[in-house]
C-alpha cells in the first residue's frame, strides 16, 4: 500500500474549490480560536522562559510572535506560536485522537505567509490539508500510539505542519513525500512531559520540524518514499497497532476538520459536564454563592481520577479540582484562564462554596455527561442532567460563544478594540488578500511602541 | 530509581581529573576521526543541498561549517556537521550499540565553543561525558530499541549533545535533569531512511536539538526529571526491553569512548575483514592485478546477505559490493572514499579483477573474520586468515591509520599543509587554549579567500 506517496500526491494535487463551504467555515472557526489562545498565551512564563533561551539566535525577524513585540525568524515564530497556543491547554481538540490540530499547523504557516505572502484564500486550503494529514495519520495509529505515551500532538502535529508548510511552497508531488518523511524521522513527544513547560514545546516543536522538513525537501533533499508505511517507518515503530487505510481511505470525501471542537473551560475536558451544568442552573435561577447549601454531582470515573483535588492551593492546581471548578463557575459564570488564578483559587467566598460541593461516581454516565443538585438554604431543590457538555461535537460553542472565549484571552493582551479588529480578521481569513496581515494585527499598539 | 537525576547529577559534578589518560586519548583519536570526516564530507551534494535550503534562515554566524566557508548559527552549524560528518557512513562506532558517537555530541559543542570560548581540557571532557550519557542510555535499550526501526544515533545522539553542551553550559543538576528531559522528548530518528539523505540528518538534528535542550534549559524552561525512566518516558515508549541499571553503575568508573571504533574503509563494517585480507596479501607480496587468477573469500552470512552485488553500476553501489571492494582494495591498496568513487567502480582494470573474485559463506566463520586465498597465475597460492578485522576494538586503527584516513578524506578540501595543521590541533585538543582554534583552521585558506 503506497501511503505517503499517495497523501503527498493528494496535498499537491487538491482544488482549494472542492472543499465544502461548511468546512471551510469550520476552519475558520478554528483559527479564531488558535489566534485567541496564542496572543492569550503570549505572557505566560513559559513564553518568557523559550525567548530568554532563543530570541538572540533568530535568524531574519520576519515572523510575529502573535501578541508580543518581538519579531523571530520563521522557525523560531513558529515554535514560540507552537507554545503559546497551548500554554493554557485552551486550543482545540480532534476528539477522535486527542490531537490540538491547530497548533502545529497554523504556527507553521502563519509564520512563513510572514515571509512569502499568501492570499488567505490560499492559506485556509493550505491549513484546511495540514490538519487532514495531522489528524489522519492520527487516526491511523490512535490509540495504541497514545497509550504507550506519545504526545500525539506532537508526534501526528510535525506532518501536518510539514504538510501546509510543503503546499504553500509549492513542492512538487516528490518533495512532498520527501517532506513527510523528514517529518516522520523527527516525529517526538513524550506524555511524560504533561505539567512542565516541556508539554507546550510539543506543538512548537512540531510546527518548527514541520516547516524544517518542508523547505528542505523543497531544496530536494531526499528522503525515504514510505516514511509513514515502511517497516522501519513511523506507523509500524510508534504503534504497535496501525490502520493505515486511514489514511488513504476517501481522501478529499471527508474532512478531519469538521470535527474540531473548541473547549469553553480552560480545564481539562473531564469536567466540562459538570461546570456547564452548574453555570446552566446558575444562569436559570440567577444563583448566589450564599443561597446554596449543597452541590452534588454525579460523574463518570475518571473525574474523580483526574480532578479528584479536594483542597488546591495554586492556580493550576484548581485545574485538577472539579470541586475548585463547579464552586468559581458559579460565582463567576465562567471558568476561563481567570478562574484557575492564585488569586481566585484563594478567593474566600470560592473556599467556602467548594466545601460544600461533593461528587459520586455513577455508572452509566458518559463522559461528556453529569447529573448536578443543587439544594439551597430556602429548601429549593434544583436538578440538570448534562447530556453533551457544551463543546462537545453534538453540541458545539456557537460562534458568539467562541468571540466571548477570546475577548476574555486576549484582554491582558489587547485593548478591545484591537481584540475585535482580531477577531474580524479570523472571521474574514478566507477572504484576505494577505494571510499574514492576522499575525501583524495581534500585536498591540503598545507593544508597537505607538501611544 | 532515579536514572535521569542521577545521570544528570553526574555530568554535572564529574571532575576532569578522574578521566584516565587512556580515555582522554581514546577521545582525542575520536574526535580526530570525527574532524576528518566533517571536513572529508563537507563538499557532498547532501550538504549543499541542506545549506541551500536552510542558509537565509541563519542567526547570528558565530560557528564555521567544517571545511567551507559559510558561517551559520551555532544550532544550525551544529545541524550542518552532524550532516557532514555522517555523509560518507565513515565515522567512528560503538559497536555495542551501533551509535556512532561524536557527531552529535563534537557537532553541538565545537559550535557552542565558537560562541562561548572553552578551554580543549573542558571540550575534551564535556564531550566524553556527553558520549558516556549517549551510549549509556544505548546500552539501556539496545538491541530492542534499534531492532523495531530506530536509528540509535539520532535518538540517544541527542541525549549525548545535550548534556556535553549542558556541561559547558554549566547548567545546575536540575537545569541538566531537565535538559535531559528537553532531550528524550525530542529523541527521534527511523532506519527507514537509510539510504537517502535524511540518514545524515539525524545526527545533525540530534546535535541540533540536544543543544536546544540545553539552551532552554539554562533559561530555567521546565521538564520532567524523569525524561528517561518514567513510565511515560523514553526508555518505554522508545524500547520493548530496557535496562536502566545500564544508565547508572559504575558511572564515572568505565568509559564508553574506550571502546570507541574507526572505520579504515569507506564501507560496511561487514566487508572489513575481506578488504583487510586482501591488502595484507597484497602488500606482502606485492601483487598487482594482473598476476592474479582469482580471490577466494570464506565469509560470514551477512557479507552476502548486505553486500553480494557482482556489478556494480555506480559509486554507491560499490559500497553493496564485496567483489568491488576487494578488487578496488588489491588495486589500490585503499578503501576509501575515492575508491567509491564512480569511476574507480567503472574502471577496466578493476571491473575485471572483480569478476575473479569469488565468495561462500562458511560455517563458522565470525563476522569480524575471513578466510583469503589468492591464486596466482604463476602456480603459488597466498591463503590469509583475518581473526579480527583492522578497526575492530581487538585490533583498533593505529594513529598513523587514523592521520592517514583524515589526510585521504582532507585531500579534496584542505592543502596537505593544512591537513597537517587540522591533526595537530585535533591531537592536541585537551591542551588548546580555546578548543574553537579547530573549527577555524578547518577552512581552507583558498575558501577564506586568501590566495
Amino acid at each position: 500500500m503506497e501511503v505517503t506517496s499517495t497523501l503527498a500526491r493528494f496535498i499537491v494535487g487538491h482544488h482549494g474549490a472542492d472543499i465544502p463551504e461548511t468546512v471551510r467555515r469550520e476552519a475558520a472557526r478554528s483559527f479564531l480560536n488558535w489566534v485567541g489562545c496564542a496572543v492569550g498565551g503570549s505572557r505566560h512564563e513559559t513564553v518568557e522562559c523559550a525567548l530568554a533561551a532563543l530570541n538572540g539566535f533568530s535568524g531574519p525577524r520576519e515572523a510575529t510572535v502573535l501578541g508580543r513585540s518581538e519579531r523571530l525568524d520563521i522557525m523560531l515564530a513558529a515554535l514560540m506560536n507552537g507554545i503559546t497556543s497551548h500554554t493554557f491547554d485552551f486550543d482545540d481538540t480532534h476528539l477522535k485522537t486527542v490531537i490540538h490540530p491547530s497548533g502545529p499547523v497554523a504556527s507553521a504557516i502563519l509564520a512563513l505567509a510572514e515571509r512569502s505572502p499568501v492570499s488567505g484564500a490560499d492559506f485556509l486550503h493550505a491549513f484546511i490539508l495540514g490538519v487532514e494529514a495531522e489528524c489522519r495519520i492520527g487516526n491511523a495509529v490512535y490509540p495504541s500510539h497514545y497509550d504507550v505515551g506519545w504526545h500525539i500532538t506532537g508526534t501526528a502535529g510535525v506532518f501536518g505542519a510539514a504538510a501546509a508548510a510543503g503546499r504553500l511552497l509549492g513542492l512538487t508531488e516528490q518533495q512532498m513525500a520527501w517532506a513527510l518523511g523528514i517529518a516522520a524521522t523527527q516525529s517526538s513527544g513524550l506524555r511524560e512531559m504533561f505539567g512542565t513547560m516541556t508539554k507546550p514545546f510539543h506543538p512548537g516543536n512540531a510546527a518548527r520540524n514541520g516547516l524544517l522538513a518542508a523547505l528542505l525537501a523543497k531544496a530536494n533533499f531526499t528522503s525515504s518514499n514510505q516514511g509513514i508505511e515502511a517497516p522501519r517507518g513511523f506507523a509500524h515503530v510508534l504503534a504497535s497497532e496501525r490502520d493505515l487505510s486511514q489514511i488513504t481511505d476517501r481522501l478529499g470525501e471527508t474532512w478531519e476538520i469538521a470535527l474540531n471542537t473548541y473547549k469553553p473551560f480552560a480545564c481539562g475536558i473531564v469536567i466540562h459536564p459538570a461546570i456547564d451544568g452548574c453555570i446552566q442552573l446558575r444562569n436559570e435561577h440567577q444563583l448566589a454563592a450564599a443561597q446554596i447549601e449543597s452541590v452534588a454531582l454525579k460523574v463518570h470515573p475518571l473525574v474523580l481520577e483526574l480532578t479528584g483535588k479536594k483542597a488546591p492551593q495554586a492556580g493550576l492546581e484548581g485545574k485538577f479540582s472539579v470541586y475548585h471548578s463547579v464552586a468559581a463557575a458559579i460565582v463567576h459564570g465562567a471558568a476561563g484562564e481567570e478562574q484557575y488564578s492564585d488569586a481566585v483559587v484563594r478567593d474566600a467566598r470560592i473556599m467556602s462554596l467548594r466545601d460544600r460541593v461533593t461528587a459520586v461516581v455513577e455508572k452509566g454516565v458518559h463522559e461528556d455527561q453529569v447529573y448536578v443538585t443543587i439544594r439551597l438554604k430556602d429548601g429549593r431543590v434544583l436538578e440538570k442532567f448534562v447530556e453533551h457538555a457544551v463543546g462537545s461535537v453534538d453540541r458545539p460553542m456557537t460562534d458568539a460563544q467562541l468571540e466571548a472565549k477570546f475577548r476574555s484571552l486576549a484582554q491582558a493582551v489587547l485593548s478591545a478594540g484591537e481584540a475585535d479588529r482580531l477577531i474580524r480578521l479570523c472571521w474574514d481569513i478566507g477572504k484576505l488578500k494577505d494571510a499574514a496581515e492576522v499575525a501583524r494585527a495581534s500585536v498591540p499598539a503598545a507593544a508597537r511602541g505607538v501611544p
